[in-house]
């Protein structure tokens, strides 16, 4: 096992001005490890309920994802509700049904422990506590989280991604977490927290990387029709984490790369609702994608 | 003469949470030709009032910049007081003063009028087109407008964009002018309207190029304190055409270094109030951002 990660299993029901879905497969965990998966070898660590149809474990399994972290519990699966509109940067949440994820207690298999990189998505930073404690200090360690647990539970937080090397989130959380409104200022504060890198997600203006010594400005890629945003995130973080999975040594230039195969990822899977465009995409579309962010930047 | 400007010469009183300055020389044909200087010759067709400090006159004939399209009338010179707050990316209006502005007919003195680049700064469509009007076939006609004009003048606004090869606004101003929230759509509209290249200016989040072949994104320059946002725009096309009228021919290579010097001089004019960058600004530090600009974006 290469890469590890600790999330949600959901059945989505989504809609945006270009359609809607319902039960849709989706959580952070299933975004992360089907975009992660072209890259490298992942193993996933959730839970489902009895209602979790086969079909979708079927097509987590046909990419190669272990799935022997996930359990299936009694109850139903977590299930989200949401609605974009407008640029669609922003979901509303229409309803939330946490159902097993309610008391999901991350347990890594003993097999999972010595995974040299672990991706903690957004969720409790309790939780995520109790998976640092878990496993054999990993080579990496990279963590995610949200406004939710930044407002809510912001010293348990701290303790988190005090451990943490890489922290990828949203331009409002950096700002949120810092308190900071310029992000120069943001990531030094987020940096004496603990992560000497940040990766700043900017929704439809790209992403940038702060490290020790520069920072990195990706382009967003741009797209005619966004179908559905949902995922979005853990895309990104999937192709981020999965790239860095094949590299030797994590260099700048190789963090840059690891970057953009974030961004090419959140790029495909915007293009349809669900896991959609990412059930048919080859790794021959992701590399020519790749290439056309360096045509998008290149002066 | 390389480039002609028509535009506003103006005093602006600005505050911002870095500071305040009271009837500080600005205006977007100041901004503009200021920027433009570092690159090529410029000549500005505006108007000033009996009230215009002969100490700014001399300031932009030191930069070389030819004065002989500037008229002096009797009443005051066109004053702007405005107030930056939060992220400084949208300015208040606190007072308007046209004063001698209100009657300017932009008369282009014999000698501009067989200039190759005639840049048309963000006044009333109308004007810009007398100006057209009296221009001998320019090689590049670049145009700047606002949201004001598109609301209120959108017939008189398209006949002059009609003739404009290059068109440079802001994002929200695209969405408006094309009624398309989608960029690569409202870039497609904008062209069926005359200009083949448009720039989308995106504040902190860089520019966008739209070519008919390709689409470049620059990346903004993080700085960690912006003292005033006030003339960022001006400057960058001031940038963006003076690097133009060096090249012999405006590839889509050179239109990208156009927009990375625009985005340039930009970031160094939102260093200090008013000019007060710019007064200081060498030929050699603007190569040093420009290369800045390459290590921000390679992978």
């Amino acid at each position: 096992m290469n890469v590890v990660v600790v999330g949600s299993v959901a059945l989505d029901s989504v809609e945006t001005p270009y359609g809607k879905v319902e039960n849709a497969l989706g959580g952070s965990a299933v975004y992360f490890s089907v975009s992660a998966s072209y890259f490298t070898r992942v193993g996933v660590v959730a839970v489902i309920g009895r209602d979790f149809p086969e079909e979708h474990l079927t097509f987590l399994k046909n990419r190669t994802i272990d799935l022997g972290g996930i359990t299936r519990e009694e109850g139903l699966t977590f299930h989200w509700k949401g609605k974009y509109s407008g640029d669609l940067n922003e979901a509303e949440t229409l309803d939330t049904q946490l159902n097993v994820f309610e008391t999901f207690r991350p347990h890594i298999p003993d097999e999972y422990r010595e995974a040299p990189i672990v991706f903690l998505a957004n969720i409790d930073p309790e939780l995520q506590h109790t998976v640092l404690k878990q496993v054999k200090r990993p080579r990496l360690t990279i963590c995610d989280t949200m406004n939710f647990w930044i407002d809510g539970k912001l010293d348990q937080l701290k303790e988190t991604i005090q451990q943490v090397d890489i922290l990828i989130i949203n331009e409002g959380e950096a700002r949120l977490l810092s308190q900071e409104s310029n992000l120069i200022k943001a990531y030094r504060q987020i940096a004496s927290y603990g992560p000497e890198t940040l990766v700043v997600k900017q929704g439809s203006n790209g992403a940038l990387l702060f490290t020790p010594s520069s920072i990195f400005s990706a382009p967003a890629y741009l797209l005619d029709t966004i179908s559905d945003p949902t995922g979005a995130g853990d895309c990104f973080a999937g192709g981020f984490t999965g790239y860095l999975a094949t590299v030797n040594t994590v260099t700048e230039h190789e963090l840059r790369k690891a970057v953009i195969y974030g961004s090419v990822m959140a790029s495909f899977n915007v293009e349809d609702f669900s896991l959609g465009r990412l059930k048919t995409l080859t790794f021959d579309e992701v590399e020519k994608r790749f290439a056309s962010f360096k045509q998008l930047t290149q002066f």
